[in-house]
């Protein structure tokens, strides 16, 4: 098929990548020329603009936040270069956002699919991702046997594009609670002299042997938070996203009120660049406990 | 070997028949009779007493608070009968009582090895649990082959039996922040009238696909908290546990201090014997939604 | 002096009239034109727009939020009528809109004073306002004496106009915390079966006997929220304001977290529209108190 | 009135000496001999025991926490040495320590009253403390002359006297709420650069202008926490009564939980024996302000 990629960072340029072993034209873009030349060297055609990507059976997009978003695809004005692709948003963007960006594709008759992902870079580049996806029946399954590309599953969860968003608000705000029950977990034995490595490695083989628990639980273990696998600020930014949502359905969170605490306890003492399991380190400040 | 069993209701009467079957000789007592025939016709004799059944080469314990255990062992002022028994407890003690115990049993000159688990009645009838030891080196080599009969894996976390007891609370903490996730989690989506189980079942499948979230998100997702897998007046119990040992070493626990009102909250409005995992009701009511 | 009113609800109308009273000329100006007339009864002239009122010595302006200050003060592209007016924004705005007003009439070349108020429209009948004014020490002397009329204080807090709004919204944040004190004491000694009128009684008289707590005290001790001092809604404004202004200087406020989930609680069960010490019965409610 | 007073400490030296000054015959003891020479000097008579102080009209006791109380009273198995006194019992204790003492004294048939009293020494001294007394009317009217003595006003809770206790505890509850929220306050105005003197005074002057914020407010403005008022693991300890009086009857007070790790931090953190007021410290430290 004939692809854009709008976005090619760490995980747009894995994605890409993959869509081009598997035999599809890729045309990529991004804001920042360095990811280009290496895509150029796998296949992809370099696009002389947003504009110039957005063609073909369907364009990808993974844009940092819904400011990005909105500038690329509505504050541009833009509209197919070629074709009628279908617009695949792959952000972890606001329901807000991403109701507005509807509306505003729903305007233009451009098709639009919200599939966020969850997985690494080195997930991406095994095609193993997760995907979460809705939108137009028609339209996702036109861009399915892209998804089967780039991801080991794909999880569909309704017709209104927002609720791909949603469902991945809510689930980092899961894993941004797994987090923080560590650190709390660790700060409490480790201030009862024991061994925090060891405790988790126990809870963690009798009853969470996922990767979410095992590699930040590591983090935490060993209390090393460089170089970040996904930075403080931008974990604070997921759960403003689920405070946001939650606060449009009057829902409280009060889990997610404690991690926003806790992040900005951590932005405020020098941890914003680090991973975002470094708010074990406030849980353990916290407790008087030193590094 | 000859071993004592003080406590079979559940688990302790499935870990009891699986050291049947593995052909130790097995002395069992409860202060409620019920369970007794069943494990009689599997090949236990019935103590007498606690007393009766503290001999031999190993008793265990599996009593369901630290009152029981202090009366049964401490109170009691209980000797062994015969032989000299390493008395290994499995309850979900407080630190206070284990170290309490420990100091009692220290001056008795008895040996005591604290062993808390993970698992349920029937993964403790498959001889699948997990096994958390703390206690004297010696005291638990001599009682590792009963622990591989009983469990899949035993972790270690040092010398001081307490220890098993901390690991085991930090554990059961981390268990309920996953609760307390899942249910604000549920209760954002459906707020915004999107399907809870579908978007439990992708971030599970995604993420966390393990029994613990499997089993009581699937609570959760379906709202049917009965009958229940642990009752949610012990999934109290065990927070307050987590929130005393906290306080005695002085580790603020955020999450715990939520999940503390969250129970409270459910047993205000009726879900005291409900599953634990029913605090999603609490986080439901609190976003204005129907059952 | 030549005073220009824009904004004339229940406050603005009080404070309008006291400075008729005290001789100054007022032209009035309000989107909606119910409280006109009777201003104009009083000796004011009616504006035929906001331009028309921003004249003159001072212009105050006392509108409900951000979105209608920057729809009049900026997006209007509003500038005086006449003369070289003081603008006295007396609103609660976010600290970000009180920055962005600043450089907005900097531009212009407009004298900017941010002065909030507190006190209820009976309090602002009676010219005794509690003013804190934030701004110019130039501009806030021509002022002075018109402050002197409306309260019987003025509170000074520096030259930038936004630290009279974060003063405001701080002491904002302070009021809601005494309402959710006196509502998790009130819920405490009901559910121990005592009466909460007598217990905040007694704690009011002997240690807070200030107007905020005999007021809400009053109407928490009472359960009576209807009709309300001031709306449940804007009191979650006021909390909202408190976060964004934490958030933006990385400030954990734990308080003001339990205070949103409190206030989305009681919109979510109906109770928007009530008074905002109406989060007493989340309160009661999470305690399993009947009304 | 013959008079007994045991527990001598700032606050019961100060009162005893009220009592004597009014003309009572007052016999005093105290663990701590310290105290008993400069009140022996003012006229009263040091006991030779707590037993020779029970006797007469009343005797008070004004003892640190429901240890020292059960130690006197209850284990002590203290009968009255002569007369029948009302025990009139000033301290801030447990709900449950005060039923367990009615309950003891009922079966003696001595009558009892719990007296608590809201007041720093100073207030005591001056004979203006605020008292709330529960317990059988007419043991109260025997010992309200002696009330009128030491307080400015005795508040009426009711006739079980642990209610007396339940006051105390919530209004307590309700001071430290003040504290907190006047720390989160002042982290919120510093972390933007400002006055965190100007605006509590601002706020204070025109809203809470009673002593509770009045000194508090004024610690935490200088951040000057030493010598402390109330030391800050007594404030923790009054915190820690609530919670439990909450968990009692099943009453979430989210507030109180924040508190609760608030104190936690601030003991962790080599504060424990600084002012309550301390918590400040904690709100400063999270929002990264230096000292």
């Amino acid at each position: 098929m004939e692809v854009g990629f709008i976005g090619v960072g760490r995980m747009g340029s894995a994605m890409a990548a993959n869509l081009l072993k598997a035999g599809h034209s890729v045309r990529v873009w991004d804001k920042s020329p360095e990811p280009l030349p290496a895509l150029q060297r796998q296949g992809a055609t370099i696009a002389t603009g947003a504009q110039d990507a957005f063609r073909g059976d369907a364009t990808f997009s993974m844009l940092p936040n819904d400011d990005a978003i909105r500038d690329v695809f509505i504050a541009g004005r833009m509209a197919p270069a070629a074709g009628s692709p279908v617009h695949v948003n792959m952000a972890t963007a606001s329901v807000q956002l991403a109701k507005e960006l509807a509306a505003h594709h729903a305007a233009q008759g451009v098709a639009y699919v919200a599939a966020t992902v969850w997985g690494r870079p080195d997930v991406a580049a095994a095609g193993k991702l997760n995907i979460v996806a809705a939108g137009d029946a028609a339209a996702i399954a036109r861009v399915l046997p892209l998804f089967d590309v780039i991801g080991q599953k794909t999880w569909r969860v309704g017709d209104e594009p927002s609720r791909a968003n949603l469902a991945k608000i809510a689930g980092n705000l899961m894993v941004a609670c797994a987090i923080e029950a560590m650190a709390e977990a660790a700060a409490l034995v480790r201030a009862h002299g024991m061994s925090a490595p060891d405790v988790l490695e126990a809870v963690i083989g009798s009853l969470f042997d996922v990767p979410v628990y095992r590699g930040y639980g590591n983090m935490i273990a060993k209390r090393q938070f460089e170089p970040p696998g996904f930075d403080l600020v931008l974990g604070m930014k997921d759960v403003r996203l689920a405070l946001m949502a939650g606060e449009e359905a009057h829902v409280p969170l009060p889990f997610a009120s404690v991690l926003r605490d806790s992040f900005m306890d951590a932005i405020a003492n020098g941890d914003a660049n680090k991973d975002w399991s470094a708010i074990a380190q406030v849980a353990a400040r916290r407790a008087g406990l030193q590094d």
